[in-house]
């Protein structure tokens, strides 16, 4: 069965999201409780720790499987000079995640992920949103399933990764007209650009929230006008992921933009993710205090990839083994807190 | 040769440090701008493979082998009053250490670490600061002994870590000492104390500091005078570490305590070494800004044992994955940005 056949199956998902499970999260508190070191020393770690245990259903939650996904996709609105890079380095850097050349490519192996790259039909670049929507509800739905496989499989944890020329600029402007906010709050300089080209990315953003105003109603519409394929297909997996309990990692503005349409119409689509780290586009951390999110990790990373998510599901190990392998105070014959 | 036979050797090995390689730095940073990646995209990631390039004077730094070295010692202040957990845990959690049940175990096993567990003559408290100095001349002496040791080998990274009862109140004395402020600044709950041990303990450290005023013109005798066994050897395996140009990574604020009094006399002793995190006790922020370190990690960690240390060198290990294994611009035949 095809997940997100249509609009209809997209938004039924969207309204019927499962809830970690509360028994395994007191059981996990329990046995943090009883672990050797002062109560809530370990900080965020426990609480991920926690987190890991609602999903999974267990006490002892584990990492066996983690799968960075990342999709690429190419954007019409490129066209109107808000990159500093040309188009074409879509495709080149999809065939350089191939070749195992890129930076996702030496994080996840660090991080013991998988790799599973997804390009989304980067010949046909997505509409100019400035001029009309930037995909017809046929071609979001194709992007949205293709997120969905790429949550497939038994994994216990899906970080979600992009790459695409001129998408900070629907990144941004997704997140403007789902959340207010003028387009200079929400456009940074992306993979670097001038002060001339952000003056007029930022028109650009401004433009295209203007142009779909009227019509931005639901989580899809917002999607598919302000949207790209590989922000699209974002949505999909992490509501994918969510209807089977997998926890999710997000990585930077753009990744987290795609929730952003779908929180502003079901806030509780972030209970099964984890931010992974803040990025150095100011938006990200305006956006991270929309979606109620709190990063794991605030190093000035900004390259998108999945890259910055990729480094923080190390936390995730490193809670997981704390959670699992430590002795309790009765097991070593510690003396307690008085 | 024993490294700090004397109070000498000591402050001959404080007033002569390594430099980092500038040169070998120069070609890191080469490398960094060549790679399939917008110019700084990683942020800290990019920091972190330049310093390990200063000091491992290459251009393609590696960590081989790292070690967590943790040093536990007895306070005679702990009479005082001033912790949540009675002074014979000091013992217990290092024979949890020894049998692999602590934190730190879970924690070193899960960054790769090799762990060094050095019990400092726990059945002999330091004197209690209150009443004169913490240890004799000798008696720090041979725990600047016991660091270096602990320091010694073929690793490329060492890890400091601590255990010890009281000893917050010791690495706030110790600040206080070093950097002024008063000793409410500089004074937390440590393993968590109640409001009046935390009233109880600020006097203590206010004592403490006022005590041996007249007397810590040295780094040497504020160490003495106001430190640990565990703390002093922190200092010497950070010194130690630093004449064979080994890169620290820093833990909580006890940890850092032990560098308040030599930077203070010599600040340049941070300059080999990475402040791993940020923990909940409030004196460590004020601490790091101190010593001029910006952490790498800040989860509410609150352990010590070299628990939040040992979480970032993950970060190191995927920061190097990316610096070695990336594909630069021509290799990947990527367009540059215009």
């Amino acid at each position: 069965m095809t997940m997100f056949a249509s609009v209809a199956d997209f938004e039924a998902a969207l309204s019927s999201l499962p809830k970690a499970d509360a028994a395994s999260i007191a059981e996990a508190a329990a046995r943090q409780a009883s672990l050797t070191k002062p109560a809530g020393s370990l900080g965020r770690l426990e609480d991920l720790a926690l987190f890991f245990a609602g999903w999974q259903r267990t006490a002892r939650p584990a990492l066996a499987r983690g799968r960075v996904a990342i999709f690429a996709g190419n954007h019409g609105v490129a066209a109107r000079g808000v990159s500093a890079f040309p188009p074409e380095v879509t495709a080149q850097m999809v065939a350089n995640f191939r070749r195992g050349g890129a930076a996702i490519n030496a994080l996840a192996a660090a991080a013991g992920l998988e790799l599973e790259i997804v390009a989304l039909e980067l010949e046909r670049p997505t509409a100019d949103f400035t001029q009309g929507p930037a995909m017809t509800p046929e071609e979001c739905l194709r992007a949205l399933q293709a997120g969905a496989r790429a949550a497939a499989g038994n994994i216990d944890l899906l970080v979600v990764g992009e790459m695409g020329i001129a998408n900070s600029t629907a990144a941004a402007a997704l997140s403007g007209a789902s959340y207010g906010g003028s387009a200079g709050d929400w456009t940074g300089r992306g993979t670097g650009v001038d002060d001339t080209t952000l003056q007029r990315k930022i028109a650009v953003v401004s433009e295209g929230i203007a142009r779909h105003a009227g019509h931005a109603t639901s989580a899809f519409e917002l999607l598919r006008r302000l949207g790209g394929r590989e922000i699209a297909a974002i949505a999909g997996a992490v509501l994918a992921a969510r209807q089977r309990r997998i926890p999710v990692m997000l990585d930077g503005f753009i990744a987290c933009s795609a929730l952003a349409p779908l929180a502003r119409h079901a806030p509780d689509i972030t209970a099964h993710c984890l931010a992974g780290h803040v990025s150095a586009e100011p938006g990200h951390r305006r956006l991270l205090g929309a979606l109620g999110l709190s990063p794991l990790l605030d190093l000035g990373m900004r390259l998108g990839e999945g890259s910055g998510a990729a480094v923080a599901v190390n936390l995730v190990r490193s809670a997981l083994a704390a959670h699992e392998g430590m002795a309790t105070f009765e097991e070593a014959m510690v003396a307690t807190a008085s």
